[in-house]
């Protein structure tokens, strides 16, 4: 399909959390990515480009050294490596492990800290001893952070006096009897390039299409195709009632006094949007599932 | 997205084995129901309705009491309990546990009964006291009606003589060497309401605007939408053909010779539809799947 | 739906690995087919049709026989049989053990064979006997063959010289290896049908219009719908961009400068596509999902 | 082995959470209990026993009618069906469903209520609405008892101001923040039995050699063997630190300066007695597992 | 622990149903044997031992040409090859897939064939193409065998008229309508071995050695230890109710007037003879496990 | 059964791979240790110990700290954190994850380097960057040593020149295509103590009391119970096959022309002792599994 012109982009495929989600949205994206038990090079169906998969953590590193040409990792992570990388998307989507992460710096409930200047001197367990070094100094908190091999939450108040963990549902936290005292970062996946990568015009131009149809996928996710009849003379009112993501497509039907009007809405918003179009006049109004969107 | 008024419509959802369907119903409806291991008491992402999960065997007793406004439990145990409560909807719909549930009078093939009549002065047993009752009064038949905490078919001649039970493929029935002598009762999955809690005008019509997306969901599960190319001397053909549901909608293609017809059909029509319309000359018929249809 | 005319088309439905995608493609052909745990006899909700499920190895022979009309089974077993059936249909698809399989004629890596001609006089280890020996006979080869229970690929060298035998990914040829001698065949699922019934004019349509939704369920696998919005002045340069499957539908929008034009692809060209459509002009480019499509 | 006399004692096992230990009591017990998926009437390797699968709950019910022998149920189902039986042994064990169940009176922990005598009037959720009504005489307290299909630990506050429940360790209680009242029962598992049948001479012989075997069995569950050498001069010390429970066995050695003694302990017991035992002079100390004792 | 001669017993494993007992059972004879996924040539922890992993169904011809020097494989499929090779012993043993397997010959319950002598001219699916022709021949009938790639037992009527199956518990039968017509074999698992290869001293020693293990393992899985002690007075009346196998120990105990008796009994007689020695005099009756016994 | 003196032994139970064997080891030594899916405090039946689950990385550490009195990890860790601590015993045993764990230095098959003096200036990847240093200092050897996430294995040679890696079967290894260097260490559990603790006397008696329990339960693990009936002129040659672990114990038998001599040997060393035995005259000779032996 793609000529091959010997030429390949190299991505980082977050190995762990992100991965199944990241091979799903390579999936609705067009592109047929293959993580098989052993192998560390995942196949893709495009000649133009490899894939090697990298845990999160070190991701950013081997962006860095230009050792990738892009990647994908959280945004937690790039920070923690401080690795010298271009950010180029935001990949927030609805999907498992692929929402907003919250670290956040975390005491027992009944302990005398309230804030982090309570915490002048004691010891923090972290997985992330960047993060926490640089808010302790933005705060001019001088304290001990002992690198966590996990199971943090469990550590106060015999193993640390603090910690500075992911909070997903909070669950956790409530379960280990434990206050957040700060939100220390919020964190999404980020696709991230190689500053020398970019000015490179073959590699820039195949990764902004790679970049259009990954934006495309997510944008889908949360939204559908609506299509609906509408006597001709309430279709001011219904146009007036769909949102102006795109233009509505107004099409005549074999019965003249009915148009036909189809859009792409927030799935979110059908729910109030419909009983609205049909207060509004609009029958038969038809909900269709979307693959990809490029607006 | 929607406001918080302060008021909450409250639902009951039935705990069990119509609970996953119900789930899926939700979500197909344009809601994120989770529910989570423990928890009876769902998230749901509108912040005007409030869930609780309670057995279907329970809930017309509850919605009665107006500790729900309304719930979702089978015509089966609303008739049981006796419970005094508006039916707003059937919810039949092609999925698990959400089709017809028969319950039947049943004994042993090689018995001697052969109708209700026989059993006069014989023991029954069946998680359906009530039901059962009625049926014998019914008939004029005085049995003794006991109830059974489970595995009801096997009872059948040892611990009963004949037994009241759900039949839902016949195959446990023939397994158990027991033959039908009566259907006593169809069921199906029905929403329910409290009288109080519809003549209040803001749940009325929060609750018609959740039962309109739960109709379109079911609706949609057995449509799909079928859109084709059809020679403009063809199109009245073509139209004879197309079931009368919603009007068809015809658009003008770049080439004049051609219309586009699309509708909304039966799926289980689609297979006698295609050969037809095809052989009427439509061509590059295509088959969509839809999420929701409001007629 | 379909009147009871008394008149059955008997079916073979492969049992094995081919079972569950033959029924996935059932499905999405439009009708539901049910495998339950013990039965032989799958039903089927058209009353028109019998099913019955059949090995692969055994399809041709009771097609041939007449037990059956028509059924589904590889090219390799078929030619493996030898019976004489008439072939209907391909029925590859992107869908698990649908696609094509490979049987090869393979030996060990480190073995002193590298074509057929060195295996004169040798032992060769297959579950297809048939297959093999018409190979050998085509390369005027001698050699012994054995019929294996399975396992063939462990064979060599004790057990055997040489092997005829499926190769998948390759995989399992490496972790035995084993090399490649020959490309023996390449199989496909097939439907087959009995001469005799495709004289008879009730089987013969009945058979057609059952493998046109077969067919339409295949076509659509592969492809998706496109819709688009374009100004009017873009058309020629955007249609000139869509492949010719299928006259593309243009139709108007309430904004008169803009036209919508939508179409069916293949899913592989829409990541080549998309970039360049949207370089052309189109904009609201959304990809839907497709059941089935008759070209 | 056992000759076929015609006669069979009828044992009723409970099905559900019994039935995995019962069918593992018996095995070690000595008898081959095969409950296969579908039938009712389990296949035991002794031509004079008839065995039945039958919940817990209609235990009682089917002993008193005669249609059982003698069955296992608990203390609790036992009480709650009020059936006239014999009990004949408590079976309880350290193995999964077979130890001290607690039947609690419980409320919301920031609820009023501290005592039965609060509930005057109130509604209490069980599913032993027998047992809870006979708690609420005892203590002079009327309230509305209403039967609980399940899920009985979520209704406070809302659908119901108590329950009388199950509280196995405590924990579905901590998370439903319920505080405990009342402990109305503690039951385990008993062996009960049909009096008319205890009279019939061969019934009772059969059944205390049953019940001989089953005691064997669970007294073993919790002991081991202890072997041990013993200089012979310490053999006073060492059998002054061995628990009563049967008389030790003492050995001579090939060595005559030593001894071997053997006996029986509480396998809990032997932590505390290996350090004393070799302290007092025993080597060679070994533990072996038992299946069965009869003391 | 073995010295490494240099020689090596080539010992067969069979795979499929008789592979997780086989392991096993060389587990209890003292062997580690380790079957990974793919290899076929199972480690084993004696450096005088090769194994490799081959369907019972061509155990007995590759053990005839001598690939192998002996394997285990059921009696069915040795008599099916017809192979020249030595039965050492029959390894029947209480585990899964390790009893009697009956192949049966079988017909429709409502069909006209009553024995063998009906189904002359008819057709005869099965899996056992030589045993079945066998069958006939020994009574003089004349058939159609044909081969059978599985599910034979739901062939007739319509794809044959009997079948010759394996009848594990006869439930396949009964599901499919089918009555016996014969026993055609009773078949239990075999070591076989190549008669060469018990001619060389080396190889009929290790193998002498293995079975003696294997014997000893599978003799100890019926078998359990008893030790009780008993009054010296009861001594002769306790001794003369155990079972002639092996001789019982007879020791003496600190208390003169008791003595300990110890045997090993077949674990099937335990439950009848519990019973009748503590009726004897004996207490502290003991049931110990055993692992092996070399009588 | 313990008298609680209000004091506990704090124990480390090692969190991740070596988790379930610890509690198993616990169990076989006589506690009852529960692990409960989120707690990170296991229950222990004596309630002078207290559990902690602590990843072995940071086992050593809490240790020194004198948070924990005593825990189990492995040497490898112990070593990485370099803490100050006493081992007590070494753990190895024949169950999953307790036996030599080796960390090797590796690299790509078709790589350069043949020795560690090779990598001068290179970089390696490894979670133990300690171990790894340490190692090329002894070697006079400058290199880049980089702390790896996980999956080092699949680094060379792209993200690392070399690693430091355990490798357990060495199947990684090939599938990575790595050749190893050296071997840096070879690992096994080790249960350590805080000094401090071992010179508290309660602490050092209740630690021995536990280590001696344990160590039984392992030394248990490897050897079985023999017993057999031996000529009584043969009991010279028996005893000379017995290896000399403990005295075996002789005692006379009813038949006096007969002895019963038993001994605890080495499971491995059966398979080869009891031919021997049988040829020395031993008969009924029966092999028992044990639980615990303290020699």
């Amino acid at each position: 399909m793609t000529e091959d012109t010997g030429q390949r982009l190299r991505i980082g495929i977050p190995k762990g959390s992100l991965q199944e989600t990241t091979k799903r949205l390579f999936h609705l994206a067009g592109f047929d990515l293959r993580i098989s038990g052993r192998s560390y090079y995942p196949d893709i169906d495009d000649s133009e480009i490899q894939c090697i998969l990298i845990r999160p953590q070190e991701m950013a590193r081997y962006v860095e050294q230009g050792v990738l040409d892009c990647g994908i990792t959280g945004l937690d992570w790039l920070l923690e490596t401080g690795a010298d990388v271009e950010q180029l998307a935001d990949l927030k989507a609805p999907w498992p492990n692929y929402g907003t992460v919250r670290w956040v710096m975390a005491a027992k409930e009944d302990s005398p800290f309230a804030t982090v200047k309570d915490l002048q001197g004691r010891r923090i367990a972290t997985e992330a001893v960047g993060m926490t070094r640089r808010f302790l100094a933005e705060h001019q908190v001088e304290a001990q952070v002992e690198f966590s091999w996990g199971a943090t939450e469990v550590k106060p108040p015999i193993l640390a006096d603090a910690i500075v963990d992911v909070s997903e549902t909070g669950s956790s936290l409530r379960a280990n009897k434990l206050k957040i005292l700060h939100t220390v970062l919020e964190s999404t996946p980020r696709l991230i390039a190689n500053s020398a990568s970019l000015e490179d015009p073959w590699r820039r131009d195949k990764l902004d299409r790679v970049l259009m149809l990954l934006k495309g996928a997510i944008a889908a996710s949360t939204r559908v195709s609506l299509a609906m009849n509408v006597p001709r003379d309430c279709t001011e009112t219904v146009l007036a009632l769909l949102p102006a993501l795109g233009t509505p497509t107004v099409s005549t039907l074999a019965d003249e006094s009915w148009v036909d009007i189809s859009t792409v809405v927030e799935e979110k918003r059908v729910r109030d949007l419909l009983p609205k179009l049909y207060a509004a006049g609009a029958r038969g109004i038809v909900e269709l599932p979307i693959n990809k969107i490029i607006e």
